[in-house]
């Protein structure tokens, strides 16, 4: 009996589009295989997405076969063949006896399979997305395989978006968006941190009337001392009239995120917070309104940096990045010297924090997808200091 | 001004001893510094624990020195000098023009100043902890420096728990107990999976009135047809009387997690359920007698085996994992081959899933510490199938 599979926004046909491109970028290279060990990647390729990659997995995609292998701890093989597209017996479970096992691991299990193939010299694997410890011991274990770095080949097929990925984002959009306002209900004084955190999480998990959220990685709201920092954790103090929060979270659908972020005020806003703020908001209008097909990324940051510039602030960290699957995409930044040129169905979070101060900062962000006119931005929540 | 430093229940010479140790596993390979990647282990001799180790940092500890550093982006020093017990000299943040840039990286920026430093030739690094590419590169790159293995080495001193750390996981466990209660109200038939998801993730984030919560990775229910799979999300469809769902969370404290597993049956349960679970639970309680030091892991899972096997059930993965900081501790297994030998203080999740069929599993599981004579459960809540 073939496993019941789970709901999958993307066709099969989109899929195999994917997996050929990976392919065309294995033959610039002459890989007779590919071992895909990226989570977000195997995603990207085979809609597997369960929890389960701090142990080895690994999609292995042969230059000259259409489907690829997907290869899970025996525990995880059945979500394997509940949430991939791919025909059942694509989804291999290896032994349990691989795991938690000081001296092997499910590399060698795979590796002991590759090498017995006849013809397959020329390994593709992600050197970025294997240890070191890993890559020593397939190096020395497995003289015969020549392995080719295959880093970030998949992530610049991920950068341009299909229509199907647009609207499976619009989905998590919406839910980001009840998100923030559900923010400025609860975040409010008296109230402890983590209480208004549980609520705002609990809004992104429940998603929207026809469409639930997803697991993912938490929510950041650093408050008053802490808006000085950008990734640390609520507390469990009471919310205070004159603080202010750096909301930063963003909904899931299929592991896709939409991120947005928005300071928020408790009580009137300071005159410090309310001019930075001011800049801030121009600044990313400027940004967006600089974007079209044709344009850099460098372009764009450059345009928030230099209106904020006016205002006496300094932009030092970069402006952002591309988004979809698992938030982050690494092929390229909103860096003022990126010089990677923006295309239709490129999707960046415009992520324009200043933490200006160890204990003063403040954080504004949209998600957008490029037009082939200019952008269109994901969220419809108001670009303006949030104050309640 | 120095940092105002965030609550830390670890004392500062806590922190001194846990780096003494580390110097003397330095000292065994003759490692003239210490260069600790590995978030949990950062966390475990510093405290910090901001979400930000999708970006180069380290801790580096001089085998000469009773201070180490902590490199950060400088984005994240502000939080590295509130919640780390360092002197705010001693947490470094490096330039943002590292991030985002496919050529150099943090490691550039570190390595750079150890090479150049006199007597600096033996470098200790976690191998595991390490992209393939990183080490790759600094092979290249700083040739002059002979680049030591020490994964796992704090993984190992970790294994063993002080009375404070014991202390805040009793905290965290009744943050647990808190959330398995609450998953026993909402759990109920005609609810979205993803509304009861919300509820029980909030009940985790909300903590008790003494202490709240924190962000951490969310919470497995797998249900119905799930059941068979361990790590997939929960979907947005109704929960149904006749299913059953595998719970699986923890409630954290300083990144310390205590981890619960409970089957929970809506509605009567099966009797392919009701009669598997009676066997986890006498395996569990077989399994938890049988602690005690001077035993070894292989022998307590060994005795889960046993019990499962006599109503003809293959328990094939392992039964669980030394559990402290961010959850998953690797320096050994409760697998029936693992001679670790047991000793006080030591915490254990016994994790007794059971996966059986592609389409059906239960779990049941308890997070315990070793004392002198045995061993004590951190939780209260009942071990038994949850009936709703």
């Amino acid at each position: 009996v073939p496993a019941t599979k789970l709901p999958n926004p993307f066709s099969r046909e989109e899929y195999l589009g994917r997996l050929r491109r990976c392919r065309e970028a294995m033959t610039a290279v002459d890989a007779h295989c590919f071992v895909v060990t990226d989570a977000s990647n195997i995603c990207y390729l085979t809609g597997y997405g369960a929890d389960s990659s701090y142990i080895m997995q690994a999609l292995v995609i042969h230059a000259d076969a259409e489907l690829p292998t997907l290869y899970l701890r025996r525990q995880d093989s059945p979500a394997g063949r509940q949430m991939a597209w791919l025909p059942d017996e694509h989804v291999v479970g290896y032994p349990e006896s691989f795991i938690g096992d000081d001296r092997i691991d499910g590399f060698d299990y795979l590796f002991d399979r590759l090498a017995s193939q006849r013809g397959l010299e020329r390994v593709g694997l992600e050197f970025g997305a294997i240890s070191g410890a890993t890559l020593e011991k397939l190096r020395a274990r497995y003289g015969r395989l020549a392995l080719v770095d295959l880093s970030d080949t998949i992530e610049r097929l991920r950068l341009t978006k299909s229509p199907a990925e647009i609207a499976v984002m619009r989905e998590a959009s919406e839910i980001t968006d009840l998100a923030m306002a559900r923010a400025a209900e609860v975040v409010r004084p008296g109230r402890r941190e983590c209480d208004a955190a549980a609520e705002i999480t609990a809004a992104l998990i429940r998603g929207t009337k026809r469409y639930g959220g997803e697991r993912f990685g938490g929510i950041l709201m650093p408050g008053g001392a802490q808006t000085g920092t950008s990734h640390i954790n609520w507390t469990d103090q009471p919310i205070e009239r004159g603080k202010h929060y750096n909301l930063e979270f963003g909904g899931f659908r299929f592991r896709y995120a939409v991120a947005l972020m928005r300071s928020l005020a408790v009580g009137t806003p300071s005159q410090k917070l309310s001019r930075l703020y001011g800049y801030m908001i121009e600044g990313c209008n400027t940004a967006l309104a600089a974007v079209k097909p044709g344009v850099t990324l460098g372009a764009i940051a450059t345009a928030y940096c230099e209106v904020v510039k006016k205002g006496g602030y300094i932009k030092d960290s970069r402006c952002g990045y591309p988004i979809g699957i698992d938030w982050l995409e690494t092929s390229c930044s909103l860096r003022t010297d990126d010089l990677t040129v923006v295309a239709p169905n490129m999707v960046f979070h415009l992520m324009l924090g200043m933490w200006l101060e160890e204990d003063f900062g403040a954080v504004i962000s949209e998600t957008f997808v490029v037009t082939l006119t200019g952008h269109e931005v994901f969220s419809r929540y108001p670009r303006e200091l949030i104050v309640v």
